[in-house]
C-alpha cells in the first residue's frame, strides 16, 4: 500500500503540501494539485478519509431529512440547501421520509449514531422521541419539533393573511381553505389560522377541508370533489399548496366550472418550477433561498454553541397570476 | 465513555443481542429495541458508526452525482434512487452539479477516496479523468461516460421517433426540435438522431436548434424567439423536455398563435409532477422507477463483480395530451 510519503516522493513535493492538496488548505496552484492527483494515480493511492473522520471525531458531512425531493418544493430547497452546505464544506446524507415514520425514525437512529455532524430537518412526523436526545445539533425547516430545536419558517400567518385579503377583496364571500391534517404541529397551520381570523374580521364562515399528507393524487380528487358537492356555491378556494391548487382548477374545469370566471383559487409554495409551469396561478411565495441560507448559518451557529434564538421567520410575497 | 456492555447490562439483555440491535441483524421484537435504545439514551451511549465503517473497510453509502434535485426529472429519480438503496441498506450522499464541472469534479476527488460504496452519475460534464481511475463501481443513468461504466437509460431512440412520427401523423411538415449541445455525448443525443431519421424518411428537413445546459430561462426565451422569428412558418416543435415544451407554449401563445391550432408542441420526460400539472401537455414517458431500479440493481452486481453488461436500455411510452 502506497503512503503519503511515497506520493510526496513521486510528484517532488514535501509531505506537507500533499497534504494540504487532500485537506484543501490554503492556495494551491492548479498545476501543484495537479501533479498530486497524477502522482496519486500512478501509484493507486486512496487517502482513507473515514480514517481521517475518525481521527478529527467529525465527519463533515449533514443529513438533511424531508418527505421527498420528487415534490418541487423539497427539491429546489435540498438543491438549495445542498449548495450553500458545499460552499462551506459539507456534504449531504439526504432521507427521504415519503412521510413513513418508521423510515424517518430509522433515518434518525442510523445517522445520530455518529455519522453526521448535524441534521436539518423539514420532514412532517411528530413525536420521533430520538429528536430529543439527538446530541448533536438538528435545525427544523417550518416544523415545530420540540422546545430545543430551532425552527427556520417563512411567515406563513403572513401568507394566510394576504391570500385570503386578496379574496375577499375581489367580493367572493365563500371562500373555501384546504389544509393538511390539524393536528400536525406545522407552522402551516398559522396559515389556516389567518384564513380564519381574516374571515372572521369580515364575518364570513370559515371552512376549512383537511387533507392527509400521505392520501393519493386520486383520494385527493375525492376530498376536492366532495367540496364542489358538499359547497356548490363555492366562490374560491385557498389551498395550502400549488399542486393541490392546480388539481382544484383541474376538477373545477371539468365539471363546467371557469377559473377564474367562476371560482378563484389562490395556492401556496411559489417554487420557480410551478412559477415557470403554471404562471397563471396565483400563490404565495415561500424565499427558498432564504430558508437554506438561513437553515445553514443557524446550524453552524449551534455546531459552535453560539446561539439560542428558537424561531427564524422569513418574509412571503405573492405571485400574481390570474386565476385568484 | 459508556461501553456496549454497559448497555447490555443495563438493558439486561446480552451483548449479542444489543450487537444485533445496533447492527439490525435477524428478528428483534419492538420491546427489545426499546429496551436497548432506552439503555443507550440513559447512559448516552452513542456507538461509533465511523469507526465501525472503518473495520468493515465499508460505509454503506452511495454518491449520487446529478445536475439538480430542482428539476423534477432528477428530483423524482433521486426520491426512486434513495428509496431503493435505503431497502438495500445504503444512505446516499447527494450532489448536485449544477452543471458546474468544477463542482463536479471536487465531488468526485471527496466521494472517491473512500467515502462511499460506490457511485450513480447523471450529471453533464464530460472529461472528468477521475472517473476512469474511480477505483469503485460507478453506474451512469443516461449518460456516456467511459468504456468501463455501464449507462442505464430509456430508449431515446425510440422517444424521438414517437414524438416525430406522431406529429407527422398529423400533417405537419416543418418540425423544429430543440435540444442540448451536440458535442455531450448523451444517450439524449439519440432523440436528435431519430429526429432528424424520421424527418428525412419522409422527405421533410430536420432542424434543431441547440440549447446550453448552463442558460437561465431568460436566455432560453431569446433561443425560442429567435425560432419563431427565424421559422415565422414553424407547424410544430418536438422539445428534447417538458419545462421547454411548457415555455415554448408560453411564448407561442404570447406572439398570438394558440396551441394546438397554430402550433403542436410535445415535450420530453413525462415526471409524474409535469403530468400533474399540466396534463395537457403531450410528451414522453421516461419509465423512472425503472431506471432507478435497474440503476441500484446493476450497482449491487458492480459491488459483486458480477456483471460486465454495458448498457440498459428500457420502454419509454406516449403521455396523449392534447398540445401535439
Amino acid at each position: 500500500m502506497p503512503k503519503l510519503e511515497d506520493v510526496a516522493k513521486r510528484a517532488n513535493l514535501s509531505k506537507t503540501t500533499v497534504s494540504r492538496v487532500l485537506n484543501k488548505r490554503g492556495y494551491l496552484s492548479q498545476k501543484t494539485i495537479d501533479k498530486v492527483y497524477q502522482a496519486m494515480e500512478e501509484l493507486d493511492y486512496h487517502p482513507n478519509v473515514v480514517a481521517r473522520q475518525l481521527y478529527k471525531n467529525k465527519t463533515d458531512l449533514i443529513g438533511i431529512l424531508l418527505p421527498t425531493v420528487a415534490n418541487p418544493f423539497f427539491g429546489e430547497l435540498t438543491a438549495a440547501l445542498e449548495d450553500r452546505l458545499y460552499q462551506q464544506g459539507f456534504k449531504v446524507i439526504i432521507g427521504n421520509s415519503m412521510n413513513n415514520p418508521q423510515k424517518e425514525a430509522d433515518y434518525l437512529q442510523q445517522l445520530l449514531i455518529k455519522q453526521v455532524d448535524g441534521l436539518i430537518v423539514g420532514s412532517h412526523n411528530q413525536g420521533i422521541q430520538q429528536y430529543r436526545h439527538a446530541g448533536l445539533p438538528v435545525v427544523s425547516i417550518d416544523r415545530i419539533m420540540n422546545q430545543d430545536i430551532p425552527v427556520i419558517a417563512s411567515d406563513n400567518y403572513r401568507g394566510g393573511q394576504l391570500a385570503t385579503e386578496r379574496l375577499i377583496a375581489q367580493g367572493v364571500r365563500k371562500i373555501i381553505h384546504t389544509n393538511g391534517p390539524h393536528d400536525l404541529a406545522t407552522p402551516a397551520q398559522r396559515r389556516r389560522l389567518a384564513y380564519e381570523d381574516s374571515m372572521k374580521e369580515h364575518n364570513l364562515q370559515p371552512i376549512t377541508y383537511e387533507l392527509d399528507f400521505n392520501i393519493s393524487t386520486a383520494d385527493k380528487d375525492k376530498v376536492f370533489q366532495r367540496i364542489f358537492v358538499e359547497h356548490p356555491d363555492v366562490e374560491a378556494i385557498f389551498a395550502s399548496n400549488d399542486t393541490d391548487a392546480v388539481q382544484i382548477i383541474q376538477l373545477a374545469q371539468a365539471s363546467g366550472r371557469q377559473v377564474p370566471r367562476d371560482l378563484l383559487v389562490i395556492g401556496y409554495d411559489g417554487t420557480q418550477l410551478v412559477r415557470e409551469l403554471v404562471p397563471q396561478l396565483t400563490t404565495i411565495i415561500q424565499p427558498i433561498a432564504q430558508i437554506a441560507q438561513t437553515a445553514v448559518e443557524v446550524l453552524q451557529r449551534r455546531l459552535a454553541k453560539q446561539t439560542k434564538q428558537k424561531e427564524y421567520l422569513l418574509p412571503v410575497s405573492l405571485w400574481e397570476g390570474t386565476t385568484g
